[in-house]
């Protein structure tokens, strides 16, 4: 953490009642702040602790997924009224040193291709400051950022945390990096901030149902923006367009469909394939690194009664003499 | 056209028969080549020079849509077998400086909110060199395509052009740029090759239906891959993944939605709302905006029942006075 970072107001910590596993505008707050106000939170990892760094596949069978997704929260936000728009800096984002990309079969049917994975599975990653380590010496540059990050909804009584929502939530947007800053439409008063689910990176679509999931310390300044509004979540960001921070070479796999989503399943099926059959990776390996480092984008979706999806795929996460020469 | 280029081997010309408007695996090859060939294909825009440089909104009312995508070719590869691949290298794409993006209501039913845009637009741009040029002092980065590249399908008859397929055709992948190589299987004898479509610039979504649309001329060597196998488009890309080409500042806007289709409507519509409201366009300029130079991303398809997509405009289009200041 070598930048400058402006002084510290509040702490959230996880070791205290900062905790909740709902979405509910009846929680009290934690914490009270004013506009302007610094705050670093600590987050817990998605599963609550449930996984660590000597993890195996074999402890996903215990998992329970009613802990999944511990949030620190919720924050009240002095002022904070409904219509108003919360602004959050995200100033820092620091992960611990490890994480990991987990696939979970049956109940939990998470995942773009939960049929086709039937057998759990989990890598935990290395985290050597700006570098994840994966299998055959392949790296996934860290670009770490809150999964979930959200205020308190209209609506009484207890909403999961799976779903996103128009107050935001669990939007996984990989680009809410340090340095981005996110609009959140604010529904009841006081607001109640509640963040959590870090990843220290995703692909756009976290297509296996999990980024690099860590617990981590992130830190925000607050704004009350009385002077916007808007129904849904959004943002600023400076990055990651790619792994590297400049265009280099992707190898790309479409799907053709009606529907957006079996297109998106197509072009994800098309690259599990490829990175088995054609870059030495087991099928799970394969379909956590499409969760971790490959990119989904809607190349269009005007050309009736068929659209296109690509998945990404950078050359750059392999050692160099892996790479696929053009 | 500083670089070099291979010696042409043969050149498709829309001046003669070289035409069509319709996949269709009975029309006769204009050219037969051999694998490892360079041709250089002249391209018409896609309303087959129904718009030109002059051409004014009233124009577009007698606009005729059956000759939508002329296309050039079809070539016959020479030893190109159903289940080969057909290797693409773009060599080069140079359009003649000028394009346009058109609005079209009614009958046509073209773009993501067709529905919220009922009256004609047009913008003709003025590409110079590598730049452009719109309202506003806003200028899009030049990155030139072919919006469509395909082989005849396996299926006798006439196919439209509108839909891609699994054998290419309309697939409008932004990163079909010169360098980048694309891969196709191959559904009938000679493969029949056929190109047309190209954009000097279009964001990912293409949402208001149409690209910068232009003429172009574009050179590719073609080669058979006995060694691959697919069942639908793949290629290798360097760009462009941001405007410049580097990591920069987006601002995004997010839909939420349980369908992929209607969160995209969510996120281009915020979009248009804010380059209306924020960026002094009209409301038909900010959806043609979109259309050039705003993407989508899928940021998560795995949190059910709700999905995240974000359109992401680059702030280096704006002129600097014009840029959001974070």
């Amino acid at each position: 953490m070598a930048k400058d970072l402006p002084a510290v107001d509040h702490r959230v910590s996880t070791d205290e009642e900062g905790v909740h596993t709902a979405w509910d505008n009846g929680i009290d707050p934690v914490q009270r702040i004013e506009p302007g106000d610094v705050v670093e939170f600590t987050c817990r990892d998605a599963t609550n602790g449930q996984i660590g760094p000597d993890s195996t596949v074999e402890d996903l069978a215990e998992l329970d997924l009613e802990e999944i997704h511990p949030l620190t929260g919720p924050l009240a936000v002095e002022g904070a009224r409904p219509g108003d728009v919360l602004q959050i800096e995200l100033l820092d984002v620091e992960h611990r040193g490890w994480g990991y990309t987990l696939v979970l079969p049956g109940e939990a049917e998470l995942g773009l291709l939960a049929d086709e994975f039937p057998e759990p599975a989990l890598h935990v990653w290395d985290l050597d400051g700006d570098v994840a380590r994966f299998v055959n010496d392949i790296e996934v540059p860290v670009a770490s950022f809150p999964g979930i990050v959200g205020v308190a909804p209209a609506e009484e009584g207890e909403h999961g945390t799976f779903p996103p929502r128009p107050p935001g939530g669990n939007l996984d947007i990989k680009h809410l990096t340090a340095d981005s800053t996110v609009y959140l439409p604010i529904a009841v008063k006081d607001a109640l901030f509640s963040i959590g689910d870090c990843h220290a990176a995703q692909g756009d679509g976290e297509v296996c149902g999990t980024g690099i999931e860590a617990p981590m310390s992130v830190t925000c300044r607050f704004d009350l923006r009385s002077d916007l509004t808007i129904d849904r979540p959004q943002f600023e960001t400076d990055r990651p367009f790619t792994p590297t921070g400049r265009d280099q070479r992707m190898f790309g796999t479409s799907g053709i469909d009606e529907d957006l989503y079996t297109a998106s399943e197509k072009a994800v099926r098309s690259m599990v394939s490829h990175l088995h059959d054609e870059r030495d990776l087991t099928r799970e390996e394969a379909y956590i690194l499409c969760s971790a480092a490959v990119d989904l984008k809607l190349n269009q979706v005007v050309n009736a009664p068929h659209w296109t999806v690509s998945a990404y795929l950078p050359e750059s996460i392999f050692p160099e003499a892996l790479q696929r020469q053009p």
